[in-house]
């Protein structure tokens, strides 16, 4: 297991240290990029050699960190090596076989593996950008616009800017903070949240002009079929957020979304207000968390939708 | 004109006031009633009596706050009137009568009439909300739960959940403290930013099926017919944000939607990204802000989706 560290620490190891790699997570989203390239520019800052490589493609909509700062080519042989956002050795992807070389892991992940020999982790952070910016106040280096560009991209991702659970009181003063030191939020924000492909818009329309009300509109179902997502010209991986929609819905209590898979099965997914969606979900052999949770079945999506239908009558009683 | 204060001015007006009314503006939203109710909430809190009146009826939404702290009957005769967030006198609605009986006006727009015989206005200020905010910490109040669920209520809704460019780093710097006095901002936020009625959503289905792209997808149309309004239940009023998702597709520079009037002629709403929207609709005898703006005209829709388009191209050179 890991030496556990606070910021301090990690910011004195990093002090010492030069020649840094810093590993993302494999589909890098805007908190492990957001951390990974600020860390970078700071300890470029200090005259630090650093470069950060990601496992998969970036993608498009976070350019401007990665284009700014340059991805390149590593051009040093690494003598430390710094995980950022990455909770688990599968979550390496390609990078994996630096696993048992890492020397700090900084991340907010209470499931950390402990696969780093020492360990940055704060379960209490809604993102791993805001220990990044306690970690350059202790490193003492300046928040340049871009940095905090970065960090503002890794605090607002992850909290869903703001509206999720997960936002403390911490996460809106770093955003304040970083407000401060010149991040560009109103075109972040628009970028981040206000921007949808168009095959995404079409999907998403496709879906709610079918969504079904039960249970007196207590109960929503949204069905997604291979066909709307060719007629959409959407991916799988598109998919995603659609499962937040049917409970949106006002007077809704459990949003259902059915995802038609290739093999025939479904995907279903459960979303909740006040309802235990795992343990709904468990009745199928499914699991998750208390307000969103999912399972796999076959049948008809009639069939499924007659089922849980059943279960969520019987759970409003 | 009114005799312009600060927060600590203020604070010594309310701290000698008694028997306090306050008023909030027309078509009362969150920032209104919540300055509104906070700032009652915290009178009384010092042994004041103090009484929020709205001109209308208060959303369902907004039902935590008033039958918390409850509207109900004015039981004394006011001899200190405070108006929260309310610019102008006709943006009283039917308490205009009391507009030459204002003793103070706290208000972040920066075009208040000064109608008020003392007015403490911030135009840097996000909300009315965290004025309020400041207020109260000048006036040495304890943040209650139910204060700090008013006042993030303003706080968040003016600035649309911080994403607005509008927010500074004070609205993150007063969420953070409101979250640290107990708000309870999950649940806030999913009435706030996550609840839609049926009737809406049905609504933005069917604009969003008719959505249309011109100029390689730089520009964008929604028209909201007289028809989708009744097929979806929704009236006028329930339209607002619906010019908004024109814009939000990737690679939309203009969207542009049309509402359909009851004489006939259009309202069409402009959105931009960089273009400058009020000028464009000048060319049709409207204005604006710069990002958005708008105008009214008559003739077919497709009329006015071919001039609103040679107008666009020519901007976009």
């Amino acid at each position: 297991m890991s030496k556990k560290v606070d910021a301090a620490e990690a910011a004195r190891l990093l002090l010492k240290a030069d020649d840094i790699l810093i590993l993302t997570h494999k589909n890098p989203d805007g908190d492990t990029l957001g951390s990974g390239f600020a860390l970078c520019a700071a300890l470029r800052g200090l005259n630090k050699r650093a470069h950060v490589v990601n496992a998969d493609r970036i993608s498009a909509r976070y350019s401007y960190m990665s284009d700014e700062h340059d991805a390149g080519e590593l051009d040093f042989e690494p003598r430390f090596i710094v995980a950022v956002d990455t909770a688990a050795v599968g979550l390496m992807g390609e990078l994996s076989s630096f696993a048992d070389k890492v020397d700090l892991c900084i991340d907010h992940h209470g499931t950390n593996e402990g696969y780093a020999e020492t360990l940055w982790c704060d379960p209490e952070a809604a993102s791993c950008g805001e220990m990044v910016y306690e970690l350059l106040c202790e490193l003492g280096v300046g928040i340049t616009p871009y940095i905090a560009n970065c960090l503002y991209t890794g605090v607002s991702t992850d909290t869903g800017c703001f509206r999720y659970a997960n936002t403390t009181a911490k996460s809106h003063r770093v955003a304040a903070a970083l407000f401060e030191s010149g991040c560009d939020f109103t075109e972040l924000n628009r970028l981040l949240f206000e921007t949808k492909t168009r095959e995404r818009a079409k999907l998403e329309q496709l879906a709610m002009a079918g969504i079904e009300y039960a249970l007196e509109g207590r109960l929503a179902f949204i069905t997604v079929t291979l066909d709307m997502l060719e007629r959409s010209g959407c991916s799988a991986s598109d998919v995603e957020g659609i499962t937040a929609m049917a409970r949106t819905i006002e007077g809704v209590e459990a949003g259902v979304t059915l995802r038609e898979q290739q093999n025939g099965s479904w995907k279903v997914s459960v979303r909740t207000v006040t309802l235990d969606a795992a343990s709904l979900c468990e009745n199928f052999g499914g699991g998750g968390h208390k307000r969103a949770a999912g399972f796999e079945c076959s049948g008809t999506a009639f069939d499924v939708k007659c089922v849980v239908c059943g279960a969520v009558e019987a759970m409003l009683g």
